[in-house]
């Protein structure tokens, strides 16, 4: 946790102290050892980044006064299409997501992607919320990603996707024959991300009558959860 | 498994053939469901790619024919120096790092590393081979990195790393006071990678006098498992 979070109905009336009990005051004593007058990095949840000053801690529960004075990193000006992965990767690829930037996400369904993945628990609003926490508290963020489920290829990706792809560049991830993937972009962009295994052809022409130009990191085969801060990494 | 991986002493004497009884057996039924005749990309370990023709299978094992036709791709020309993480991100890192073709790896102690982590099983060398293959087996790739373990930062740093940099552009992933990490460098590199929260300033002011130059991959801080693959994609 590099940065507290708080959400706005955290905060007293006058909007400038707080008062944690949860797993917050646990790190503030826990792990960051902090003593009253300490300062730490807070951040209002979609709002300003400031400190919070502590002005009491025990065994309940932290308070402090609060300062908000700054804005929050940039976004990453990237759209990700993923096709959805199993639950354990997915839990860690949201959190990777949220933390380089990245605002909204499309988690899609695809021909290898197994039915079964979709009735996981980590889909539930609750659970998506806690992992994109975890992500903003990690990377010194506050605005919480859009996350959309699309169960059904072909209406999103005719209907909903050119639309979406406007004053983007569109890139899907796809090691045979392609180009190697851009770099250094500094324009926006959505890239489309298959499944373990890949889109299957029809899903690739699909995706390329749409506009999207394949492209690759190399001759080597990478997991899901290594390609996509690979090419995160790469085209920021 | 995108690919079979094969050790030299498995074969006939010859070279042609091939049985298995092991978890590939499992993985040839189970997974790939494939059948007598079929053919599936194999690898010889430190050595060529080719086919093998499967030729027999049963409840006990699997025989196929065999033949070495390729060359596995070329390395990532990249020296990674990497703090020690904790074990669960290690066993992670080892493959992902070898799925991008790295090939030298150096695990280095640093001061905000725990000394526990250096008790890990998972630095016994047969538990390295598995992480090893598990990774060239995602990525297509036959050639096994080799590791080092660097137990003290102040010798490695001032006797050995002189010599390992010759030839190579030596970046330091540090997001304070950097430059954006460069982009598609066609040169050897050697990437050095801290522990969470950092290296402290006398280790980075040490690889700085060794040449190394700060670089950083936006605003964000980043997980160790997030960066390592952003800084890998980017660079390559």
């Amino acid at each position: 946790m590099n940065l507290l979070l708080l959400f706005p109905e955290e905060l007293t009336s006058t909007q400038n102290q707080a008062r944690l009990c949860d797993r917050r005051h646990r790190h503030i004593r826990q792990v960051l050892r902090a003593e009253v007058g300490d300062e730490i990095k807070v951040g209002l949840v979609n709002g300003a980044l400031g400190k919070g000053r502590l002005t009491k801690i025990d065994d309940q529960c932290v308070e402090m006064d609060l300062r908000f004075d700054c804005d929050p990193p940039p976004p990453l000006p990237s759209t990700l299409i993923l096709a959805l992965p199993r639950p354990k990767v997915l839990k860690r690829l949201l959190q990777t997501i949220t933390s380089f930037g990245v605002k909204k996400i499309y988690l899609l369904n695809a021909a290898r992607v197994e039915k079964s993945y979709w009735q996981t628990p980590l889909l539930r609003p609750g659970s998506l919320l806690e992992q994109f926490l975890l992500g903003l508290e990690q990377a010194g963020d506050t605005v919480l990603p859009e996350l959309h489920c699309q169960k059904l290829f072909k209406p999103f990706v005719e209907d909903e996707l050119p639309t979406l792809l406007a004053g983007t560049l569109p890139l899907v991830a796809h090691p045979a024959g392609s180009d190697p993937c851009p770099a250094s972009l500094k324009r926006p962009t959505t890239l489309a991300v298959g499944p373990e295994g890949g889109f299957v052809p029809y899903e690739i022409d699909k995706l390329m009558e749409c506009g999207f130009r394949p492209v690759h990191l190399g001759e080597r085969v990478l997991r899901v959860e290594a390609a996509v801060p690979a090419l995160l990494g790469r085209m920021s």
